[in-house]
């Protein structure tokens, strides 16, 4: 491998779901676990069924752990939907779907939770259980939940992704509870020493993934402080997203699709940008350094490999000293 | 069929788990739908993983609808497993075994509860999407937790039961907030008028599933002032309990295994008992009327049959008048 890791050196990555945790496990193969701190959104959490859900942190456990279903593109391989269907003759909520072996992971963490441990505790005795090596932390212990504006009124998070499949018109995006809200214990120890080398923001959507952690304003401190290298790794690919609404969300919030926005949205957090070699020509006109590569992840080389290069590219900037930011 | 119903004759049925829901399944088929009402043990009730279960009703309600699983003997035709694996995996606890199809009846209980709905209205509900006829009610809505004193401490019931296999020596039986607790406003009205034609206690152990109803202090007063007849079936076959631990608890209270002991228990509560034909030597020595008929319910004929035998039971001995009881 050319990005040996150098010694003592930690990253921390910034994730949402499915996109993100691509480059997590990516990261998770070429960086020794006790060196990767992977820090998880949680705005999307919410209660179902007397069940706390944690979808993004549960797809980071499940791709990290090797457990995830390939084919479906979430939740669990080899899962069955005995519950679902009984849940459907008896005339309960089906709109957000609940495999059987998905259901123990939440019924663990609710318990868990009622028994009064935190949210980074039963994460990190989920991980723990499921073999995941690198420190998997929720974005804040406290409850931080998403809402969107819609053309149709506001909506709770899973709502409108998952129960409207993200077709209402957003309007606003607000992220209940952040004012409030600090940061994990074990997310702020990952983003403070000189043995950082880098944050890495994972391709994840910056407006429903990245945001809720930014709307924490311990978070927004913790990062302005930061001794070390932020990059952020495009979520868009010649002006379409990888997955999900991204594209979607900034033409309804009024914004051209393009890296620019994505690094204006970013501006003061980042240090570097990673963009798709598909949009090589945008690079010039981005006012701060940037790596162009391949960004789409269809293998697991490819991740290793986007993982690689971030952490070269983190390590580039680091050498040129603060100035570079 | 001989056991024609009488118009407007009404029956209430007391019941526990299998045992006694064998006989409230013979019940429901040879009366009309809303000419009976089950009234099911809900002291064995308990939150586990976050659910409210209910044992007791579930049984009924499975084996009601055709549902429950006969190579078990408990939970849902046709069960998988793929939860508890899980639960396995992630260190969970296991020994209560909740299988995927029958943990959506919990999620469906618990989220009903927690909307503030009474557990008489989730049962209903439940009853009516499994297509289960008569009326099956809870015998109170309020919380009657049933405790068992044993030589290895105090042991909530399902711990005992389950947790335990009721291995440990039975001391004493409590039933923490019997003395708070009413019973279910549908059971009270099932209980009153003059076209209740009789009140049957299925085979169910005396101890643990019929005592929680008669510990709450409205239960015995409706009962004691009953103007139908109230017939017991019994447990005991032989000397022996057809299933589950009587016959170990009836010894461990220092009792003798004979039906003598249960009519003694039930005294003042019942007019008239069905014992098995192979006790028919001790029907004489009972001071009250007396059914000797096949009472082990091995198929559902032998469960319609005894059902009609209780009927025809009842039906003379009200026909005979108070003086009878």
């Amino acid at each position: 491998m050319s990005g040996a890791v150098t010694v003592g050196e930690r990253w921390v990555a910034l994730c949402g779901g499915v996109g993100g945790a691509k480059l997590a496990l990516g990261l998770s193969r070429v960086l020794p676990a006790d060196r990767l701190t992977i820090v998880v959104n949680t705005g999307d959490d919410f209660r179902h069924l007397g069940l706390h859900v944690s979808p993004d942190i549960d797809t980071v456990l499940y791709t990290l752990s090797g457990l995830s279903n390939t084919e479906l593109g979430w939740g669990l391989a080899g899962e069955t939907w005995q519950f679902m269907e009984a849940m459907e003759r008896l005339g309960g909520p089906t709109w957000f779907r609940l495999g059987d072996r998905d259901l123990a992971t939440h019924a663990t963490r609710t318990t868990m939770l009622a028994e009064g441990r935190s949210l980074s505790e039963v994460t990190a005795y989920l991980a723990g259980r499921l073999g995941v090596g690198p420190a998997v932390v929720p974005m804040s212990d406290e409850t931080v939940a998403t809402q969107i504006d819609t053309d149709e009124g506001t909506l709770a998070f899973q709502t409108y992704f998952v129960g409207r499949r993200a077709q209402p018109v957003v309007k606003a995006i607000r992220f209940v509870g952040a004012a409030e809200a600090k940061p994990a214990q074990a997310a702020v120890e990952a983003l403070v020493g000189d043995d950082l080398a880098g944050i890495i923001v994972c391709p994840s959507n910056p407006w429903l993934s990245i945001d809720p952690l930014l709307a924490i304003p311990g978070w927004r401190e913790l990062l302005a402080a930061r001794r070390a290298p932020c990059i952020a790794v495009t979520p868009l690919v010649g002006g379409q997203a990888v997955k999900g609404p991204t594209a979607k969300i900034m033409g309804e919030l009024g914004l051209p699709l393009d890296v620019a926005a994505i690094v204006d949205h970013y501006t003061g957090l980042i240090d570097g940008f990673v963009l798709d070699a598909i949009d090589k020509d945008c690079a010039s006109a981005l006012k701060l350094p940037t790596l162009v590569t391949n960004t789409m992840m269809r293998t697991l080389e490819d991740r290793t490999a986007l993982a690689e290069a971030c952490l070269g590219f983190g390590r580039r900037l680091r050498a040129r000293g603060p100035e570079a930011a």
